[in-house]
């Protein structure tokens, strides 16, 4: 598993075929098939119920009246069903093809029928950054979120909607879309937590032995930052656009909520941006790193061969064979390496070699190459 | 053909010889002759013919009242037929001057006659990025496309205006503007599906070996995502002015489309911003693989030679002739090299080498530098 | 402590768990509980006292009639006191949760209730850089000031409001308020004062020597400065803010000192991005350092060896064993080194290798090797 | 001359001496003296005289009334000339010093008197950038252009003028400064077509050498690039300008043309940029090249190295005297290399270096060192 | 002198001690004491006197009915006396603390009293950027213009009331508030000339020796050049202020003047970023010199190597004492090194050894090693 990040396969966008009629559904293969859970509440109650289809969502809409409705869907394996989920609740079919091509920025739509907001849910998954989708459509009375795979990030709400905990079952469904789109953002905290720590983690590893795979890490963390960055700055873009429209489904009492949810971002931006700041400074003591190393190297390197190189010389020139008696004649050729007939030649060789090694020794020292760093 | 993307030939822009008069139109020689295709159509039918002239394409549009005409036009080598055209149409030359000088930005500009629309309609070919240029007039009913080349990219809206399928003819002459456009934009998603794969390659290349070819290759996407992004930039713009505008030949029913495409360019910005951060960090992976290998390539060197030198010097001291005996008296030297006479000298020395390979191997593994990293 | 700033740990956000209901407070277990002090003032006179619950407040409120009031409290630990605190001075249960969960970002809020402002207190504690926060709740009458732990850093204006020194107490509360602000700002002075000694003291630093540890120090001031840009930004905003809007709490007379202000958010960015372009350039003067010093080794080392090896080798040639007779007929070879037999031969090899020698030098010399930098 | 532009001499600016009152002209000693061409036509004649002074001027405009004047003005050298002129068509002194002072940015002013109009002339003179001014004053049936020295870029508008072609007789005086300004701007496509084949040669150089001078052309062009980037924003801005003010010597009729000129402008934008990031990519390409060149020379002095220095080493062993008899007592000393004395000794030894030799060059392409790139 | 560049000093800012009340004057110890300087001046005359107090100042506004005055002001040793000047002229304390707490972004102010300016005086001093500080009060019939040291830039100005020269003492005090600012303004262009010749001096440089204190007085320029951006900005906000606010002391008349400043504050922009890309292409010529350098020397060591550590090793082959008779029994031992004992061994070994040379030559020359670059 510790080799996955480094196989960064380029995200793949869900797209209909290029010059295809806008509107159509595209459904991959092996979706999951839609499983439908509602919960029906007002500010006594709440009962929830497994439906398996419009007709029964429709239906217990007229027989709960004066009750509020949260369709929690997840899966979209069924074409059929979302095309007729899109004719019962007037949705624009461009807006269902937005649920099931799941890449789309955050955003937020009043233009035909209910309230249309898209979230994006990031998570971490064995290390990977997950990156899904919250589709919520929301009427007057009833909300339906839209999601792929069921994600355990609505759990919290769905308790408090249960539980009426808080001013979930006091305020109407405004409220409860406020709170699921909060439970989306809140999810960036433990993700950027999480993040903050491998950043530790990697700052002490990097300053222990600048390995490539740490580099991959790094440049892993530094994209998924550069995601996070992206989604959160069309979440704040959404939060202004809710804060300004006067969208019919959104009160004014809610506001403040948003508002708060607005500061959230606010914050995640500012970690983001200073987290993207830890992996530039990663990168530069990487660079550091690798750049000390060759310096080591080269200084072991030049020591050793400077001090070793000129001595071999040394030895070599009384390594030479020039004779010392002419072998034709038998003459003494006395300025043919007097040294090597001396009683102390030897001696004085090696002291004359002794003294180069410490000259060398306290220029090295000098030079400040003989200390660690 | 592996080594085509190297040559990066900079691109040519068509333009008129300085200091001409504009609105003078400039044909190349070598360009190929229009071909006038047309589909007449309603909500019932469609029926296709091949033109000849301007002449013929105002006839037919006397010949079948209350019908919609879609004039799909291809080649630009024949000056006077596009003249005819912009009088015949009440075009103005500034505005056919566009047409043939291909390469102008996205815009849309209804300033006079019928709406004018360029996109752009980016492709791979052979590996290179064709960048090409789709030219509409739209009047209230009747649609002037001209493209330089054939492209097969408007096929599925050829097919979708011959079957009725879809909406298409349903809503009138601006809705098969908005497909046409569609289609263009729709390309991007293919091209950088194709992108995002030659990243991925690259990088598992960048990893086993660092080759130039590779770095070219990586610059070479570089510049063709920078090609994107103007494109992509531009045609977000004239969205945003289609739907800011009140264009007449744009109905408000279409527009929901138009919020579509916008949605659509948002994506493929997103996408193109990340897959430039792909390829940053891919220079930087190759950065890093250069440096590692000369750290690689050093480390060997310094190994073999912080063993090796000190040895041969030691050998070497053995190796000088210093004079055991006076040769002139033959008197014993005891100081000159008196181990050369010991009986264990030579395997004394060999052992003393031996404890220095062992300290230094000692040495390099606790440096790391035996790690293969 | 001087290892303390490589260990950068990232910065905890405090937040409440993702999903759960807004507003409720989050209180750490270790915060140390609230401690209330109030000053009470007017023109003539002042006078304070310790109080040690909400009713108190309210009490001391009644008390002394048209007088001003300034709560001044440190310490969160008591989640009775701060929600009855809420209830109390109708403060929205919303800012009283970003009261607590400290880092907020600058800003002001007049929504509801009392004006609320939060500013960002920033010191340096042993080197390590202290980001705290001040909330500010202002009502017509009195001013709640609230702090995790006792800051000296408002003890100026303590002085201020108790001698009656300045403008204090000749204006309302919006001057105090004014006042606290400005005495959070003006703390950035002395903060920056010492980062620039700091980065004068590492500029001598690295260009004698570029340690590891030095760039560390350079990076964590470069993070220190982002922290401060960020929050001076939005202490600017906050600025704007308060001067464009037309807070009831915030008289037209005092908007005079917020501009004052204002200039000084301005010079503080200045000096923030001048010592951001010193961290920028001595990082540049790290790497030409480093890089210095590679060249140097390398240089060194080339110089030894250039010399020496060739000396080696000729040392090398006249050690061969090339016969100068044929061991088997006695019969001379005088093909085979017959320099090693000529009397002046040890002598002229010498003298050609001193020529070699100074032929190098003078190579060296030319190319400029043998100068210092 | 492929010396020249490794001297890039910064730019002088030509401007008053500090604290001069303003407005008043400030020529250059060496300066040419002007040259005053007219043109005099209307739709069906063109007629040109060369004229000495203002009086000339004003005289012609008397001696044809009804006719449109194109006064064709180069050299400055009489500040008299200036002065009077500056009198005789109402110019305020400080446009005239913008006309002298050279160096201005394009823009267009209306504030009083004439429209007065500024636009760079670029051009190539032997590889170097030539930055030019051509300044016009407009009236309602005269234009005055005035430029430094001749430049035949206008050469084509003046034909225009001469035969008629075009619009240019049809239309009024505006369309004549439309004409001049077009013809300043078209200008950029021929120098930016010379600067992408210099680029290409570049890259073709750089990969098969990086050398210096190279590079500084790359460097020579990256300044020129940016030199036409901020006169073309300029330019820009100031057809912006016209597009948006009703200056009342611009007829909306004109509009159409200019804008055309703000696509031409926007196109010459995307190309400049195009081409800045291709000298980015060239300099990428340089540092891969020499960073390439430096790991082709180690691996030729590692392999080498690593390759020769054992064997060296092991020869250097057999090349030791030590003694395989005691010299006193004669006695064999039988563990003092006895390998000297067996008859295969040599053949074994030179077999183990060339297994040595056989292993290390199976390593270096195990490596991958032993291929080319 | 040479030296001064590398200890850049961060820039200290006055600033009023942390929490203190605000516009309360904080004199430096060594300040000069202020000396007043008048003009007094109308159309036809202008006198000058050396005044000593307020009351001088008041004194002399009453005597001389009918005029204008220049209070010329330099040194603020004298808390009192400003404090005096500031309740006298009713100028707010706030800005007379701006006044002396020497360094004030450029501003215009006239929220209270006279109009109240700050320019920022650039100059050069023995090499050092000299960052002054000059605050105008502008009146109705009054300037009062602060320096904190007398500089001699505004000498010229002087000399224009004094003589009468321009328009000085044809428009009112406005035109003179134009005059000291435009001076201010003018002082650009020496200093950026000098800026100018100082890079080209470094470019030279570089190409011949990238040494480290050329490197320094390229980051110093740098810097420089960013101080001088920071205020040219911040000067031409302060005219684009001007220019757009109806300041009382501002007449319409004198405001195509401030559109004059406005062009040259563009100019001076322009200068400032061209010069900033030119210290960033020295930066890249620095550090290709410095790699080149590197090569260089890698390119030197690597020739000499590996010739001649090959040929050091075929020596030592020769050097090795492989007996050719077996010492005990005598016997040839014909296998050992037979070349030993040829008649030409030695000059065919120094032959091989030549072609080896030869070869590694052409091997280097086709490489383009011992090419210069």
């Amino acid at each position: 598993m510790k080799k996955i990040p480094h196989k960064h396969k380029s995200k793949k966008i869900r797209h209909a075929p290029p010059g295809s009629a806008p509107g159509i559904l595209n459904i991959p293969e092996d979706a999951p098939r839609p499983v439908i859970h509602v919960f029906i509440y007002n500010e006594k109650e709440c009962r929830e119920e497994q439906l398996f289809s419009t007709a029964d969502m429709l239906n217990i809409l007229q027989k709960y009246p004066g009750m509020l409705f949260w369709f929690d869907i997840h899966g979209f394996g069924d074409k059929k069903f979302l095309e007729q989920l899109s004719d019962s609740f007037s949705i624009h079919r461009l807006q269902m093809e937005d649920v099931v091509n799941v890449y789309q920025r955050p955003k937020a739509d009043e233009s035909q029928g209910p309230l249309f907001l898209i979230s994006r849910v990031l998570s971490d998954k064995d290390g990977m950054l997950q990156n899904d989708q919250l589709s919520i459509f929301s009427g007057s009375n009833f909300l339906i979120s839209l999601q792929e795979h069921y994600e355990d990030i609505l759990d919290p709400v769905r308790v408090r909607v249960r539980t009426g905990k808080g001013f979930m079952r006091v305020h109407g469904i405004d409220y409860l879309v406020y709170s699921l789109m909060d439970a989306a953002l809140d999810n960036y905290y433990p993700l950027l937590e999480k993040t903050g720590d491998k950043l530790d983690d990697l700052q002490e590893e990097l300053l222990a032995a600048p390995t490539r795979e740490a580099l991959n890490r790094v440049l892993q963390i530094k994209r998924d930052l550069i995601v996070m960055r992206r989604s959160i700055w069309s979440e704040r873009d959404k939060i202004i656009d809710i804060l300004r429209s006067n969208f019919a489904q959104v009160k004014d009492e809610i506001k403040i909520f948003y508002r708060d949810s607005y500061d959230h971002c606010i914050q995640i931006m500012d970690l983001v941006e200073s987290y993207k700041e830890v992996t530039a400074s990663l990168m530069d003591v990487y660079h550091s790193s690798v750049s000390n190393r060759l310096n080591q190297v080269m200084k072991v390197l030049t020591i050793i061969s400077t001090i070793f190189i000129p001595l071999t010389f040394i030895v070599g020139v009384y390594g030479m064979n020039f004779a010392g008696n002419d072998p034709a004649t038998g003459k003494s050729l006395p300025w043919n390496m007097p040294e090597l007939y001396s009683p102390y030649g030897y001696i004085g060789v090696m002291v004359f070699m002794l003294l180069i090694v410490v000259a060398q020794i306290l220029f090295f020292r000098k030079k400040g190459w003989l200390s660690k760093s």
